[in-house]
Parts: C-alpha cells; structure tokens; sequence
C-alpha cells in the first residue's frame, strides 16, 4: 500500500516551505500540535487512530524526480536550489502521538510534530487527512459496539465508501473502534482483520429457483454457510427455503451458520424468522442483519426484540454519514526567533474556543482513587510532571472559578514518543494489542461519559502555566475596542 | 497510482465466484448494471464520474501470487484448482458505461458489465466503490457551480477528505463538476488539474508581526501573492497590513493578487474589505473567501451583497457532507442458462421502486426539436433503435397512464463500450475534453431541470417491451396474498 504521497498536500505548504527557504527561516525551529475543538456525533469521547498511515507516510516521505518536475513546470517562482534540496528531503524530526484505540478528547493535543518549520509545514496535510478520518471512523465503530456490546459486528461499507483508502483503512479503524470483521478482503490481507461474507442476490438470481440456489451454495461451502433470504419474499420464500437447505445439511451431519434479513422491517421479520427456525428444530442458525444501519437503529430494533445476533453496518459506518469529517486541526505553538529561542505563538479568533493554547504541551490522564478517570491535565514539559501526593489544581480553562482539587491520583501520560530525529522509535503494536489497549481505556472511564446520548462532559484542564500563558498572549495580541 | 486491488472487494464475491467454479457454473454469461435510485442531496439529475479509475482497476486487474497465499490460508474450503484459476485471471469481459461529465438519472443503467459470472461478480464492489464516490462529488461540485457560474471555485478539501485516494479522486471529480483547481499537489500531478494555495495562519504566526509576515511572503512569492488576513482580527490588522504590503508591491510595479477571509461574518467582512481596497486604490486586489463553505452558505453569502470573487470549498464538498454517499447498486439482468440461453432476471422488493428491470439494457436520450432533452428512453439492444419520424411512445413506467408522445427528435446512444471482451476499445478523454463535454450536456437540458431547489423531474422512460417484460417476471416470482 505505500504510495509515493509526498505530493498528497496542499499547495500552500509548498508555498510556504518556498517563501521560508528564500527567506531564510526554513531551519527555524516549530512546534506543530494536531487536536480537534469538538467531539463528533455529541459522543463523549472519540478512539484515536490513523497512527500506523502516518507513521508509514512519514518513513516514506521522499520527493521522486517526477514530482520535482511537476513543481518546477507548475510554478517558475521555486528556484533550482530549493527544489534541489526537496529532492534531497526526508523527515528528520520528532513526533509524539497518543496511540491508537486511546480514548481523547476536545482540545488536547493529540500529534505533535517538532522539526524544521519547512518539515513540519509539508506533513501537516496528509497528517491530518489520515487523522481525521480514521480517529472518525473509530468513534462511529465504537458507538455502534456501545448498543451492541455482546453481539457480532461486521464491517460492509466497502461499495458506499469514499474511494478505495477510505474502505480499506475504514475497515480497519472500525476494527479498532470494536468491529468483529470486514467484508473487505484487502483489508483483511492487508492488517490481519477477519473477513466475512456470504452471497449476494444475484446468487439467488443466476439459478432456477431460490431452493437450487441455497442447496447449491451449501453443497459447495460446507462450513459456515449463511444464506440471504429476501431475494424474493423473506418469510414466504427465503426463510422457508433456507431451512429445507438447514435439514439437508443436518441429513449430512452439518450445520448451516445463519440467515442474513437485507431489507423490509427488521425487527418483525427477524421476530418470525427466529421463530420459524426454533420451530424447525434450528435454534442453532444465527440471524444476521444488514440495512442502512447505524447505532441508532441498532439500539431501536433490540428495544422492539428484534432476534438478530449479528450486524452488518455499511454506509453508515464507513462514512460516518451524520458527521462525515472530524475538524481535526494542527497549529503552530512554538517557533525559533532569530535569536535562537523557541518562543510561544497564538492564533486569535473572535470566537473564545477557537483560540490556540500556545507552548509545547504534554498530556496526563489523572487516575483517581478509585481506578478510574478524573480530568485530562495538560502542562508544559519544563513542569514537574504531576504525581501522587502533589495537590494537583484542576480548572475550567474558558471558566476558571469551576475548580476541583486532587491529592492522590496517577498520572499517566498520554503522548508516545514516535519519531525521535527523524529516527522511529516506536514499534508499531498489532490490531490485537491495538484492542486490547483500547479496551482497558474504556474501563478507565464511568459509563456516565461513554453513554450514546448526553454524556458527562470530561474535564480537559490546563496547568495554570499554560493558562496564563495564553492569556498574556491574548493580551498581547488584542488592541482593546475602542469606538 | 496503480496499485494492487484484485482484493479490493467483498469477501462473498469471492465465495461466490468459488461456489459457481465449484458447482461448474462459473463460466455462464452474465449481465450486470450498475445504477443508483435516488438522486444525491435533491438535485434534478447527477454527473457521472469514476470511469477513468474503473479502466484503470480493469486494464491491471490481477491477484498476485501474495494475494493468492492470503486466500488459501483465509478459507479451507477454496480449492487449490480455484486459486490456480484465479492466479490466471484477467478480465475478459465487455463493459459499456455513461461518458464522464453526462448528465444522468436514477434508474437507468450507468455502467455495464458483461462476462462470466464468475468475472462480473469480482468487480462489483470496486466499480461500485469509484462510480459511487466520485460521481456524489461531481454532482455536489456542480451544485456549487451553479450557485456562483461566474466565480472561481477552488477544492480545499484534502485535511478532511476521508482519507488520500478520496482527496485526489474527488479533486478530479471537483473539477469534472465545474471547479477551477484544487489546493492538492498530487491531484495537480496525477490529472493535470490546476492548483492553488497561499499561505496558512502559521507564516504569519512566525514572523514577528503580522505586517513582517505579509512584506516576507510578498518579497518571495512575488506573482500572484494572496495573503490570509484573519490570524490576529481582520479588519483592524489583516487588511490594513495587506494594502500596506499591496502598496510597497506596486512601488515595485507589481501587484498583488488577493486577500482570503477564513473566518467571521463573511457577508460584512468582505464588504468591508472591499471598501477598504478601493479606497486605496487597490480595486484590482480580488477577494477569496473560505470557511466550511457549500451551496447553500455561498449562495446566501451572494444574497447578502458578499464582495467575493474566489470561493475555497473544502469539507463540504470532498465528503458530500449533506449526503456522504450515492446508493449505486450493480444488478443481475441477464444470465446463461443450462440451455445457454440468456435468460432475464429479476429481484423482487416489497418497495416497488425497488424492483429491479430485467434484460440488458441501451439507453438514449431523446432531443425534442427545440434541441432540449425531453426524456430517457430505455430498450433492448435487440428493438429498433428509437429514430425520428418513428414516433415513440413515452410512459412513466411506475404510472403507465402518465404518457406522451414525441415523433421528431434526436436519439442519443448514452452508453459508450469501452471494454469489448476484455480489449479496452475507449480512448479516455483528457479532463478539459470532459469538461467540454459536461458543459454541453448542460446546455441540453431546460434550467428546470437544473435548479438547485425542487427541480423538475426528467423522464427516465422503459420502452414498452422493457416495460411488459418486468410486469412478466414479477407475475412470475410473486405469489398473490391470500389469508
């Protein structure tokens, strides 16, 4: 899968790279942090992930003699020099990230790129397109685990999904997020997720009859078959069908797998395919369901007592369809003066939560008491990390008067080293680890904050540092009205 | 950008393609079409886009050796004869499909695949991946045409595109639908597609001063120099700091390209940027705007008298955001029997619009005598062509009644072979030829048909025998309620 994408960014970073190495400051010293201001779908939390395509873009990042022929015929401002010097470019800088399937939150850093500002400007494009989209994809997969917690989830996007990349890294956040499968066998080769399917209608069509066709399909895929029952009439043809086919595996001392529902109303006719089933002696043949379903079908149709094990989720999943971008940012918080010195930079917005916390930040999760999850504490790295027993101040950020204390708690730290001078120093955990780790993070948590609708709000605080950082540098930026 | 996606599919069109192989019916010849039901986001008619990416999967379709072991260690039952069989493989098949850049609707065949079963199942989920995606793109990049025909329309979109292949493909699809250029280098390598960008919040943030920032960047870029005047607060710092630096440009006799809002009240502040520029002289100085624009917002911002020449559209376009995905679906119409006689097929849905339409399809476009498209007409190949002076009966095929007739018209062939048994026979145009092409579709159809808001619907109309044909097959496969 690695591409050449040195070129997969916006024109502007290529500009600026330009416009700094002719300037001058291309070597300066910045600090870039990656964070998004809110959380989608009115979720609590959202599952980090996309780290594994950064860190294969980042170890890949070279400028073929093709692009730099593309740039120089594209624009006569780039001089000889400077596109010399892309060719000769490989990232040599360092990147801390949270690792993926880690719970994160509204405003706190999530990627930080400290590097040349002429490095950290080309990545900040393809950084943020992977980001977002596959910390997006987790979070929607991880909805859906939430209503189904003990149920079989399959990924099916694959036809619905916004190109290739999309379905195939799709596949794989959703995996993440707690998806059981994929129907996507690029997917599956690519990162070890296990593939499901059965047949499509067509199946059902190229033959005489639907009871050919299911006899058919079974003969020839003995274990596991689940046959799809709605081609032409779910509990007149399909599901009638489909246990003739169950009996004559049971003649050969085999077992059919499971009916897949395609449309109509899920609920009833998975109500009566489970009862025609049990009455044929088949308790054991799972109900599997598909539909243009999300987490909120999910949960309505186990509210009405719907009889489905297992879920395909498609288009809804793979483009996360009621908020199909995550606003992930990635802003400068430090640069190197002319002098030499890193020095603290902001970006002003007339709306309050917009405005960018200046200084390179770290991020602890406070552990309290009681093993679970107080705030997210953010400092810079020159304080004392917090640790237990050190009376530990957590505030509002835009409401500091919302104050809380702690005394006894852990701090874990959330940002990996994973790139250190241009050198990886992080060894890419696998999908199971992966899980794992995301697992244990959710039992971190209340379930008040990982709740579907209106959850708790977590606190992300700032050390007072960092706060009257910003707030002199509001000051600073800010020439009071005057009319 | 070729990459291996032999894999890039469903896993049940792989146990579909074994189970036929196993049962000995892989060979026999089928027919699919590919087409979608419902128009994207309310628009009147969609543009059709993806097809220089389905020849590309086609022209390189092969499973590797790789590919091969993945298989054989997935699923036990595929026999080794099987995979042999798949290691030889190459599509041999027959594919008609629309022109990019037509004008299409819903329920009329966009693509065509005929071939083995076994090979027309293989390519479903790619083709429906690529023809899904990029024609929602250029349909909603033709929305936003519509709203500003005489702007500049830049794609923005690559940060939070759902990952790389959807920020490239939906660049081009962009630019298909009417957009002048893109912000993504790779999609300017890959297509020959323009590209635009200036500079982000973080030049001006590295500079000690806004103004130091602008006189930097306008020294080193100095032909067409757009600066990004919102870091600090637009009207009292940007634009000041702008026409200062567009000043010390012309004493040099040069000029400055534009200004880019990206935030605030984009109606009053690009007013109020205007008026500034003119009072200085700098009436040539454009304005770009930018911030989580769509049609909609564009075309509210025009109503509030916005002094906007140059529109960024990013989010809302790259991921369709109103609707993420096109349902297209690629259906069985024809298969070979055991007689080898292509026989039509059916699938039945208790949603009538649901019901599939038997039997491969043409399809035409009839042009009334003022030049205008006045319907869709969809045959068998084997009717008579629809000619003028024959006159044609016109009926809308879920209320027959509904009917008129036309006798002197033109008749359009709409679906071009390009793959004639696996010989790609299409020469694919370049994109200015399909940007030629799409524009004249335009001029083919009534502006009714065009708006944005409640458009007219266009005729999609079955010939009779199609018609007939369908009524058959659902007589055939219904059984009458009886209780």
């Amino acid at each position: 899968m690695r591409r050449e994408l040195a070129l997969h960014t916006d024109k502007y970073q290529i500009n600026m790279m330009y416009a700094h190495w002719a300037n001058g400051t291309h070597k300066r010293k910045a600090v870039f942090e990656a964070y998004f201001r809110k959380l989608p779908f009115g979720n609590g939390f959202a599952v980090f992930a996309g780290l594994e395509r950064i860190v294969g873009y980042i170890g890949g990042l070279r400028f073929t003699e093709e692009d730099i022929r593309y740039l120089s015929e594209q624009e006569e401002n780039y001089a000889p020099a400077f596109l010399e010097e892309l060719l000769q470019f490989h990232f040599q800088g360092t990147i801390h990230a949270m690792k993926e399937g880690a719970l994160v939150f509204s405003d706190e850093p999530l990627l930080r790129v400290e590097g040349t500002i002429m490095e950290a400007q080309l990545v900040e494009t393809a950084i943020l397109n992977f980001m977002n989209y596959q910390t997006l994809i987790a979070t929607k997969a991880s909805r859906v685990k939430q209503v189904a917690p003990d149920d079989i989830l399959l990924e099916f996007g694959t036809r619905r999904a916004q190109e290739a990349d999309a379905a195939v890294w799709g596949a794989r956040a959703a995996y993440v997020g707690g998806f059981d499968a994929t129907s996507n066998m690029l997917a599956g080769k690519l990162f070890g997720i296990p593939t499901k399917g059965t047949h499509a209608h067509s199946w059902v069509q190229s033959f005489g009859s639907e009871q050919e066709a299911f006899d058919a399909y079974a003969r020839v895929m003995p274990d596991g078959v689940t046959l799809l029952v709605d081609t032409f009439d779910t509990l007149r043809s399909g599901v009638p069908n489909a246990i003739h086919t169950a009996k004559m595996l049971e003649a050969q001392g085999k077992r059919m797998n499971a009916i897949r529902l395609d449309s109509g109303d899920l609920a009833y006719l998975s109500r009566e395919a489970r009862r025609m089933l049990d009455e044929a002696g088949l308790s054991y043949v799972r109900i599997v369901a598909s539909n243009d379903l999300d987490e909120n079908t999910i949960m309505n149709l186990k509210s009405q007592g719907a009889a489905i094990d297992t879920w395909g989720v498609g288009t809804q999943l793979i483009t996360a369809s009621d908020q199909p971008s995550l606003g992930g940012v990635y802003k400068l918080v430090e640069i190197e003066s002319a002098s030499g010195e890193m020095v603290p930079t902001i970006k002003i917005s007339s709306n309050p939560e917009k405005v960018s916390t200046p200084g390179k930040k770290e991020v602890y999760r406070i552990i309290g008491k009681k093993g679970k999850a107080v705030a997210d504490y953010i400092s810079f790295p020159e304080e004392e990390a917090p640790r237990s027993g050190a009376r530990l101040k957590l505030f509002n950020p835009l409401h500091p008067y919302m104050q809380k204390h702690v005394q006894h708690y852990t701090a874990l730290p959330m940002l990996e080293p994973i790139y250190v001078n241009g050198f990886q120093v992080y060894k890419l955990p696998d999908l199971a680890e992966i899980r794992r780790y995301h697992k244990e993070q959710l039992d971190l948590f209340w379930p008040e904050y990982l709740r579907k609708l209106n959850p708790e709000v977590y606190r992300i605080n700032l050390s007072e540092k960092v706060w009257e950082q910003k707030q002199k540098l509001i000051a600073e930026h800010i020439q009071p009205d005057l009319e």
